[in-house]
């Protein structure tokens, strides 16, 4: 038995459409979708990961701006610079792209776009929906999260009462995911770098979630074959040059029923969420002005 | 063997000790911790919960006001009394005391209270600081998970790599308890109504936290008593007229290694959590006006 590749190709093209099919509902009614990028300096990976945005955005119909702030910009002219985000309504979605530079850090950087055009779902009144127990997938919640829940449904696997096991605690992947997981009424073990024993936590699991950030941290002594456990890699490492999973594919892929190839698996069901959260966005402002 | 009780009132006696040396501290500086309840209406319960407040606020020499409103208040009224509530800088914590009256039950209650006053640590700008990975006990965090922790500190047991079920989902205790505890090192796995079988997750984990909501829920069949389980009982569930626990204490005492009696286990620690959160809040005020 080889393990079946879950590959974000089919998920995405169908959500391309759909999302291009609302675009253009939204345009018929007078509003745009239009994101804004806010990016300080020239990080290398953070140029190529805003080419993946802008060409969905190209792709669905929705309109791209880019801000590209000097890496010395003072922190007030910073600040201003997202305050006339915030307030123009011209713009509907706004990504202040990480990292910024060192001199910004300790401002307070998730809650500084406005609840209703935080695309990433990184403001404190969205993360908070989480708590409250939502499993409305139309909220703007952490981009990740609710891609690797896309990819789960698209697939057909069952969540609500299943066992899932969480591999890392980060604010963007571990800790959403596993309170969305929770409201969608999945059994959610946490797990992390003080963990006693991961094995026995991922060999227990139906879905394991690996976000650990290391390169082929987990081969096949993580799974129990007899669990057919489905494997979801969130990691986005490198290794010698080439993006690399947090998962071995090629040590384990006869002991696992599924798992996500990297790349190709849930980096690209992240961007078409955020385009997703986007075009959500709009839908809310165009339902309110109705 | 019969289980250890882990009795809330050693912690509390210390921890009221501690708080009245801090509230003096701060009256020396010129500032007398304040808080306010706000009770819409007269819920009985509420009244009792109030008059526990009030007796802690007064046993270390803070300052406690009750500001009763109409259980038919306007909205707008309503709201314009927690603004004032905000802005008084002689009230250093305010609660709006749930279940507050049918009609304002769809404002957005959690968020109403200025964060650096919402002792009870709902604001999403609060519990977003669990996402985050606080382990910073003074924070203005949720009161319940809060005060579990103190009891597990006070009692001696490490949380560290240790493995923790969490039974119970709530926006309240476990949702923001998993993420305490997750930061503090533990392995939390997070079960409720939908997980198969719960049995299967409280028989392996070493801490044991009930937090359903149903009277004597658990009984001794969720236990191995080869792992000297330690459980938590949020349970206050009434029962015939009683006070009654979710864990059926007589039930399971030979088969666990501690547990929280109820009355007088986690209910307490909670009261006295919200104090501690009272005087952090005015600390912090204090400190930034120095």
């Amino acid at each position: 038995m080889t393990a079946k590749l879950l590959s974000a190709a089919p998920v995405v093209d169908q959500f391309k459409r759909d999302l291009a099919e609302r675009c253009q509902a939204l345009k018929l009614k007078g509003f745009t979708p239009s994101m804004c990028v806010v990016l300080v300096g020239d990080n290398p990976a953070s140029q190529s990961y805003i080419r993946n945005k802008r060409r969905i955005c190209e792709e669905v119909g929705a309109s791209f701006r880019l801000e590209h702030l000097p890496a010395d910009i003072g922190r007030n002219e910073f600040l201003g610079h997202v305050k006339e985000l915030n307030q123009d309504p011209g713009i509907h979605g706004i990504i202040v792209q990480l990292p910024v530079s060192e001199h910004l850090r300790n401002l307070d950087l998730p809650n500084l776009v406005h609840p209703a055009k935080d695309i990433d779902g990184f403001h404190g009144q969205n993360t908070q929906q989480l708590y409250a127990g939502t499993r409305d997938l139309s909220l703007l919640l952490p981009c990740t999260p609710k891609g690797i829940i896309h990819l789960l449904n698209f697939y057909g696997y069952n969540l609500k009462g299943s066992s899932v096991a969480v591999i890392g605690r980060s604010a963007i992947v571990g800790k959403p995911l596993s309170m969305l997981l929770t409201n969608l009424d999945a059994t959610v073990t946490l797990a992390h770098s003080q963990t006693k024993d991961i094995r026995e936590v991922t060999r227990q699991a139906e879905i394991v979630v690996a976000a650990v950030g290391k390169a082929r941290f987990m081969d096949r002594s993580y799974f129990n074959s007899e669990r057919r456990t489905v494997v979801i890699d969130v990691g986005m490492n490198s290794l010698n040059g080439k993006l690399t999973g947090d998962v071995d594919l090629d040590d384990v892929k006869d002991f696992v029923a599924a798992i996500t190839p990297v790349p190709g698996g849930v980096g690209p069901m992240t961007v078409v969420t955020l385009i997703d959260n986007l075009i959500s966005a709009v839908e809310r402002t165009a339902k309110g002005m109705q």
